[in-house]
Formats: structure tokens, sequence, C-alpha cells
């Protein structure tokens, strides 16, 4: 067999081993010695011990966690750790030694994949606070809605105190001003309580353009490939190990230290990996193995567009054998068919049948040419398991990827919503919501920063506006870097009961519950979907032994009849969209009772959903 | 399914389709519109008519073979064809239309790949006169070795008149002074009358630094990798779909135009290709669908030390579905034993058990550390059939990239030659034979080039100098430009007949026999490996149902005793690399006969290789 990585006997960073006592260990192969730099009244200058491959460490009294510090790596260069916890000062400053945590949070080992249903939170802006323990308050929200899982934005240290997460500069530390670890971990292990999984978003593929100082202790960047977030991370040149080594790190430590149950892979495509053995196989290996030693499930889901099957298919098979993979096509062919935009992504969809395909066979483009890639894009993916894809009305990217942030509800009509939500949690894949979707918030989610560099904040505000003119928006975007954009952003929780808002939230309950309950929409079985173009309606029925449902989505903007391809026997309607208490207007098209003896005409109404589950 | 790159109802380049007529194709996406400028008494200009994803076309009447043109890009450039078939003044002249040519030589279908015997060779030194049809001449000479397959080294035209092939511009076109493709056809049609598959080399990770023109027509290449020749070619970018068919459909002319049987693909670890449908699976698949419809056998073997097995697991496994590939582990392991020489990638090696392990399980890193790559190389690879692995005592690389050149005969003694020989010879692996190697040539075959441009030359001889200091030689390399270095790399063809270098050729012709008679070096079976590293002693069986093999190598200088596990029963030496008509001094150690209840002592001589026969 290959040499495994050996992780973790003595992990990167600073360890808090008890009392007063610490292990401080770093990859440093560019610098000959390594001083530690312990603060205090008076400063403590401690050589680190070199070791094989780069590593220097040493083991210290007399340090508590809070104790902060530097590495001198000679030369004038005083460097926070790589692997810091914490950076109670900002990117620039000195890293912080925390204590150490328990490895699970009492009575809690996980959900399986299959039940997650998500809710991505940006902890800044979720509340008026942005802190977990302001986010903690509102989970019971998130139970009661029927949530199993929050995913989170990046936590890792960024520069200043407003960013999306992805200019995280240490891969191992939690942003100071959301609550630090020691915040992070309380949010955990509030989350499992509500019986809660909690996925953190992990950025393996750059790191931030400020306050990231890894170049300075080893060759963790590789030049040779460029991103466009500038050089990529050295996955499989010279010293690769170690830099695998670091990352794997950073995943064991959250997922023990910080007791997360999911990593979310960010834009897995931007990493640029040649070698035989793929770092996704070596990180997937070390975090099921640790899982597996602590009795608990851990999942890893990577974000890609690519549409790559290989992602989640078993390394025995060939394949990276990760566990879930982000599946965009629904939201593209989605939102194709509820705005008439076409630009960027959208020009390659606009047909029902994509949508269709998405539920037959998981993915639009599985080989197909794409306008908008210049090129063509996917694989076959019929055989993967749709519970391990991962899809959405929208996301952080969809809304805030657009000048003005605007979420779908500024976009589309209240009917519109209920039906993009009915496609998406009523599928065969991994739902996913966007904080504040499912009562229909209105403030938007624009790109917003507050780095430290004037350069690089005229930079980012240059290459933004670059960026969406390219796209075809012709709006001047929000400025990143005013602290208005990112206040714009938070969301006004209390809309939630009020109005429409309520009854979007009413609805979406219902849709999960319906989720949870009907087996088809966890197990496996059989699947068909049929797209009436014309009619701008979807079709999609689903069944295994036990239960058999189907479901009609309309998108078209008058009432349509057609006639649809009803197995025999009598289909009893269990939701639709247009119902009064989920704000319709009192005119329910979709027929209570369907007895069809293989072809039925069923009219529907403008933009409208409807659930049927077979009665007899 | 996905959508396959159709290729070939239209080839790319010019197409003499009859008397007087030709078809020119060229994608040129980077272009408004394409001009064809015919050379002649009155210079013709014929516009090209755009067609869909930047390709331009037109049938042209008044065109025969031998009609020289350009096309112009606008903006005042004349280019050759990216697609020329020949480049009769050089890489910056005029491309001419050759004749089409016969899908098939009468008669032949090919070889399977398990019957490969290769022999490399460079069409410019393996004769005085350097082309196809002085190496025509001595196609006898490699048929009464036991050759079933010749490998030619690149002969895409390159800059000048001397070059080892790997500076080729023009992927379709074929060295107008080695004889153009109406040589090049010849010469595979009198290999096939001998009954000698062709193998010829190809470049597709990069274009030669002079004569290439091909980012004028268009998004050939992606500025995004960086290889250590320069920009990647655009394998997953926008427009990569037509790079991949421009490639492919290289391949596939060479395989029908040319008769080729069997691709070689140089460095493919400098490919890169993120995309979910790999280049290489659609490589294969279209060239074997090709050469299924003619019904010929067509090989595709990657040359890469990643020790990838991937490369040749089928695609529905995960895999590249390649036939062949590179296994540069037996040549190391055997240098590192044969020579004191640790420089370079020899200081991961110097055990006879790496050999012993290559002999087992295939790859002797299979994801240990490599010192000399500063991270670990490989994965495990032990169930892919060794019969699709190539190795050798020595190719062209291992010769050339040393300051002089030279060959393991100038390296070694005559009787470590002999034993070289018999492990890869009578290893399970397809055996390479570099040119002159078999009767051991003297000459070196040190780097040699003709550019035109001055700096360029300059930087590749300064190139070259920092490449061999930096791998720790410190002779002082041959000038690569200076004709002297071309000439002195030709083979002494009649060294072959003369004294120790006949006997040596007498071995090689024995082993050769032996590998073809005796089952066991051909078709599956058992294999065990010991290695003696105290004595130096190496000691392979092979079994399969019908027979039984056992070789002993002994890498020491002086005579040894040692203990062997071969099974009970008697079995006869075949040959021994000291017999008398090999060049021995007439003192076999190797007994003659070794009878064994289990365990066996045996003497071997220095430097001595036997073979034995299971008797009874």
């Amino acid at each position: 067999m290959h040499e495994g990585l050996a992780v973790s006997e003595r992990p990167l960073g600073a360890v808090h081993l008890g009392e007063d006592r610490a292990r401080f260990r770093v990859w440093a192969p560019n610098a000959d010695k390594v001083e530690l730099v312990l603060q205090g009244k008076l400063e403590r200058r401690i050589p680190l011990e070199p070791e094989a491959s780069g590593y220097h460490q040493a083991l210290v009294d007399g340090v508590a966690p809070g104790a902060r510090y530097h590495y001198d790596l000679g030369g004038g260069k005083l460097r926070p750790d790589p692997a810091s916890r914490l950076q109670p000062e900002g990117v620039h400053g000195p890293s912080e030694v925390v204590r150490s945590f328990s490895d699970h949070t009492p009575g809690w080992t996980g959900r399986p994949l299959d039940e997650y249903v998500i809710y991505e939170l940006h902890v800044g802006t979720f509340t008026p606070e942005g802190t977990f323990d302001a986010a903690i308050s509102r989970l019971s929200h998130l139970r009661e809605l029927g949530i199993t899982a929050v995913e989170l934005m990046p936590v890792a240290a960024f520069p200043g105190e407003r960013n999306w997460g992805y200019d995280g500069a240490y891969p191992f530390a939690v942003q100071a001003s959301y609550g630090g670890p020691e915040g992070l971990r309380r949010f955990v292990d509030a989350c499992h309580a509500e019986g809660i999984a909690v996925i953190l978003d992990v950025v393996y593929n750059h790191l931030g353009p400020e306050g990231t100082y890894l170049a300075d202790f080893g060759p963790y960047f590789a030049s040779y490939y460029r991103t466009r977030w500038g050089d990529a991370l050295n996955f499989d040149g010279p010293h690769s190990d170690e830099v695998r080594k670091f990352f794997i790190e950073s995943a064991l430590h959250f997922v023990t230290q910080m007791g997360i149950d999911a990593l979310r892979l960010d834009a897995v495509n931007a990493i640029v990996d040649n070698s035989p053995l793929s770092f996704f196989e070596e990180l997937g290996e070390a975090v099921h193995r640790r899982a597996s030693e602590l009795g608990r499930l851990v999942h890893l889901i990577a974000e890609s567009d690519d549409n790559d099957p290989r992602l989640v298919t078993p390394s025995s098979q060939g394949g990276h054998g990760l566990d879930g993979l982000w599946n965009d096509d629904v939201h593209y062919a989605l939102l194709a068919l509820l705005t008439n935009e076409r630009i960027g992504y959208l020009q390659d969809f606009g047909l029902v049948e994509q949508l269709a395909k998405t539920f037959r066979e998981n993915f639009a483009f599985a080989g197909e040419y794409s306008k908008y890639r210049q090129r063509r894009r996917g694989r076959p993916a019929a055989s993967v398991d749709p519970r391990r894809l991962v899809t959405f009305v929208q996301n952080h990217d969809q809304v805030g990827n657009r000048p003005r942030g605007e979420r779908l509800s500024a976009r589309v009509s209240f009917d519109k919503q209920k039906l993009a939500a009915a496609v998406v949690l009523l599928s065969p894949f991994l739902p996913l919501l966007f904080m504040g979707e499912e009562y229909g918030e209105i403030a938007p989610f624009p790109y917003f920063t507050s780095h430290g560099d004037p350069t690089l904040v005229e930079n980012v505000r240059k290459g933004r506006a670059a960026e969406m003119a390219k796209l075809g928006y012709s709006e001047k975007p929000f400025d990143p870097q005013d602290e208005a954009t990112f206040r714009r952003a938070k969301l006004d929780f209390k809309l939630r009961t009020t109005g429409d808002h309520g009854r979007l939230l009413a609805w979406y309950k219902e849709l999960i519950r319906a989720r949870r309950e009907l087996f088809a929409f966890a197990a496996e079985g059989g699947r068909q979907a049929v797209a009436f173009e014309d009619e701008r309606l979807l079709y999609v029925r689903r069944w295994n032994r036990d239960s058999e449902v189907f479901v009609i989505y309309h998108f078209g903007d008058h009432p349509v009849t057609v006639t649809l391809p009803v197995p025999s026997g009598t289909f009893r309607r269990s939701l639709a969209s247009s119902e009064a208490r989920f704000g319709g207007k009192g005119d329910v098209s979709a027929p209570e009772e369907i007895t069809s003896t293989g072809l039925v005409r069923v009219t529907l109404g403008p933009s409208e959903a409807a659930l049927y589950v077979r009665a007899r």
C-alpha cells in the first residue's frame, strides 16, 4: 500500500496540553531555524527544535490559553502562526493559544447525509450582532422550519470584520469578531442540542489576498498553476505531502476540536492536482477514519459546477471518494424558467426539459456543449445517488454575484418563489436554503469586504465592477468596502411573521414536512420526469415499493390544461402552492383528487405547484 | 451520453481529394476571415468559408500534391497551416499539399500489445543518411534480432535538420529532411513487410519553441497552467473541445494516413486537464473506434514516471483507458545496482529489493516517499497486467540527459550490459531497446538541436548546462547546436559483427528468443521475486499451468553462494550470460542442472545471469 500521510500524532499549531503547557509545531522548510516569541510583560523567546521534513516544534511550559505569540523566521520576519487558532488582533497581529476542546458533543454522533435539509448562513449578517452567540438564539426557528443541517459560510480568520469568508488567511483559525473558537464551539453544541448538524465551508483552493504569510514559511503555493485567485496551492509539487497534511490537519481540527459534522469544500475545480493519489482521496480517507474512530458521522461535500461524478465515486472505483457534491444545474434550469434573464450561465438554460433531465439523470449538462463555458461540460452521472447532490433555489453566490445582490424575492413574484421552493424541496436531491429565503427576506446579499490594504481595496472595487460588466450587468455594484454594503445584507428577521412572508414560511415548513414524511423524497425508488415545453409545465413522478407521488410544476403565467401520463388509480392532492394558507387567492386550480386510467387532463393555474399522493 | 467529439468527417489541414482538388480546413477562431494563399507562377488567393466553432474551410480546384500555401489571417499575418502535413522549406516556410494514402498496409492488421519487443530509434542518427529510406535497409537486422515493434522518436516537423524531435512545431507534419510523409509511409509499409509494428512518439504536452504559429490562430494554449516547456496546451479551458479535436485528428491522421500501429504519448504528466472527461479518454475512444472500423489493432502508450495505474485502467472503472504505460522503475532500480551513481533520480534507488518489487508489483514506488521528487510518488498498481508496462535498460532520455550522452556501454562492463539485458528481456514487462544497445554501440546520444533563432540557441545552451549542473554533473555538456554533437550520435552499425559487440548481439537474440518461446514471459501466471541484499542477488520465479522458470541475477563483482527457495524438482539451465558464445571466459558458475527439495545452495559468478526451466 502507499504510504498514508501520518497526521495528528502531533497536530500543527499551538496545542494546549494542560495547566500551563503547550506544544508548538509549525511546518517551515524555508526557515533554518524558527523561534517562538511569546508576548507578555517579559517577552519570551524559545527556539523550536527542527524535525524531519521541515517541521519545527517545542514543548513549552508557562503557557496558558490566551497567550499571544509570533514565530521569528529570521531576517526580521516575525510572523503569525500559519495554523493559528485565533487572530485576536486581526490577520496581521499575533496568534493566540486557545484551550483544547472535547472531540464530541455529548449524546450527538451526527446525522446521515440523506437526512440533511441545509440552511446556509453567514454569521456576520444572520443577526444584528453578527456573532455565533446571537445566531444561537435563532436555532429554534430553524428547528421548527425542519432544518437538519446549518452550513456556515467560511469562518477562517479574514481581514477586518466584514467578509463573505473566502478571503480567509488562516485555515485553522475562527474569525475573532464572530466569537472565535469558543463561540463556534458553543454554536455547534447548541445546534446539536436542536438536532441540527453543522457543515463548515472551507477553502482549500486559495488563501485570501491579505494577511497570508504562508509563503514565508514554505512552498505552500504552486506557481506553475494559476487560479482566478492567484497561484494555486501546492497539492502535487515538491513538498506537497506537507501542504496536504496542513490542510488535512485543518479539516481534522474542525471535526474534532470544533465538533463540525461536515465540510463543504469550496470550488474544488480550482484545485489542480495532477498526481496519482488525489488530495481529495487522502482528505476523505483521513476524515472518515477519524470519524469512525470517534463513532461519528462526518461528511465531505464538494462544491463544483463541473458536474464530475468522480468526486463522489468511491476511491476503489477510480473516484475521489467524497460524500456529497454540488448540483448547480437545478438552480440554473429553474432560474431560467422563473426569470427572463439569460445573462452569464443562464444563457445555457431556458427549457423545461433541462429541469426534467436533472430530475431523471441528476445533471442537465452531462457532456453537452455549454455556450457560456465555450466547451462541453460535465459527465454522465445518472447512477449517482441523488441524495449525494446538493441543490438550491439560490445560495450566497447566485444572490451575491450580482451588482446589487438581489435575492430571488426581488426578482420574481411571490407565487414563483413558492414554485421554486417546491422544485428544490420536493426533489430527490439534498436541499439547501439560503438564510432568509424561507420567509422571502428582502435584504440583498451584496459582496462586501473590509480589507486593510488600500491598493487591494481599490483593486477589489475595480475587479468587481469589471466582472459585473463582463457578465453583462449595467448596474454599478455596491461598493464592497463600504460598511453600508455589509449592513444592508443583515436579515430583517421580524419579517418572517408578517403577511406573505409568514405564508411563505408556512409553505416552506409544509414542503419540508412532506419531504420528511413521504418516503419518496428520501428513499431510493423510480423517478420519471416529463417536460411540457409549450405549456411551461413539468410533471415529476416518484415511487418505490410502498408509495407513489407526483408533483406538477407550472412555470407559465396563464392557466394551462395538459394531458399527464398519470398511472392508473386515484391520487389525492397533498399540497398546492395556491392554497389560501400559503397566500393563494383562494383559487386552487389543481384538482383535489385525480383519478387516472393512464392519461388524465389536468388544469393548472399560473405558477402553481401541486403534490399528489396515491390514495388507492 | 456525453457529446463525443465529432472528428474527421472533414479532417483538418489540406486534404487532396482527387486529380486537382483539395479541401482546406483550419481552426482559427481568432481570425474574422482566413484567406488561402497558394503559391505558383501566379499567386492565388481563395477566401475560406467560416463555419461554426471557429472553423474555416474551402473546396479548391486546381490544386495537386506539391502545391505550397499559407493562410492569411489578416493584419499581415501570413502563416503556415497548423495542420500542415509537410513543411518543405522548414518550420517558417509554406505548407505543402500531400497526396492521400491508403488506410492500411495490405495484409497487415497490427500486433497485440503483449507481443511487442520494442526498438526505439531516432531517424536522423540511426543511419549515416538519417532518412526513413536508409532506415529501411536495417529492418532485416531488427527482424533477425526478434524485434516486433519499432518506436520512432518524434518526426513532427522541427526547426532545422537536427533535433531529438521534441521541438516539433507541426503535430500533423513529418520532418522533410527525414523524407516527409512519403518517406514515413514507405518505412511503415517496409516494417509491416518484416512483421514489425510501428510506434510513433507524439508530443501533446507542448509545442516546440520555434516555428509554432498556433497562438495566432486560436486559444491552443492555456496560460493558466505552466509546464517546464512553457504554457500548457488548452485541454480544459474555453474552446478546449476544438484543441482536443486538433490533437485527436493528428493522432487519427498518423493511424490512417501513415499506417502507424501505436502512439507513444510523450510526458503525459505534463498535460494538465482538470475536466470530468479527460483528453486521454477521448483520444483513446476515438483511436480505438477508428482502429476497430479499419479492422486493425492500434495501441496508445503513455510515457509518464508518475506510476499512475489509472492511465491504463478502463474508462468504465474510472481510468483513462489507455493501453500501455511507461515503467521507469525497472530502469532506475537496475541502473542504481549496476553503477555507483546516485545522481538525480538514482538517489532514490540502490536496493535489490526495489528491483524485486517491480517484478512482484510492477512499481517500486507505489506511494512511497521520493527524496528526488520531495514528495510521495506513485500509486499501488499490482493488479495492472505487466504486459501493459514498457520498460528498458536505457532509452534516449536516460542516455541523452547526461552532459556527454554516454550509453550504458560507456558506463558499465560488458558483463553488466548482459546482466541488464537479461533483467529487461526476461521480465514480465514489454521490453524496449534503445537503438544500438543490442550490440553495445559506443557512440553517445547527446542532446542536439539546429534552431534558427540565435537567442533560442543561446538559451538552450545555457539552460542545458544549468540543468546538468543542477543534477550534479561536473562535465560541460556538448554544445547542442554544434553539428558535430549530432554527427557524434550516429550509430557505427558495422560494430555489430565484431568481437564482444557480436557476442552481445548473440545474447540479445537468445534472450528475445527465450522470451518468445518460453510461455512464462508472455502469458499470465504467478510471479515471485526474492532479493538477497547482502549478496546483491535477485531470484525471480515465474510459472503458469504449463511451465515454470526462474532467473538468477547477480549484481555483485565477486562470486557468491546463496540458498534459494527453488521449488522441489529439477531445473535445467537454459541460458547463462557467462557462456563462451556470449563472450564469457569459459567459467560458467551457474550449475547446468539444479535439483531442489525446497531450498538449494547455488553459487553465481560476478555479474552472472542464468535462466532455468523446469525439466521434471
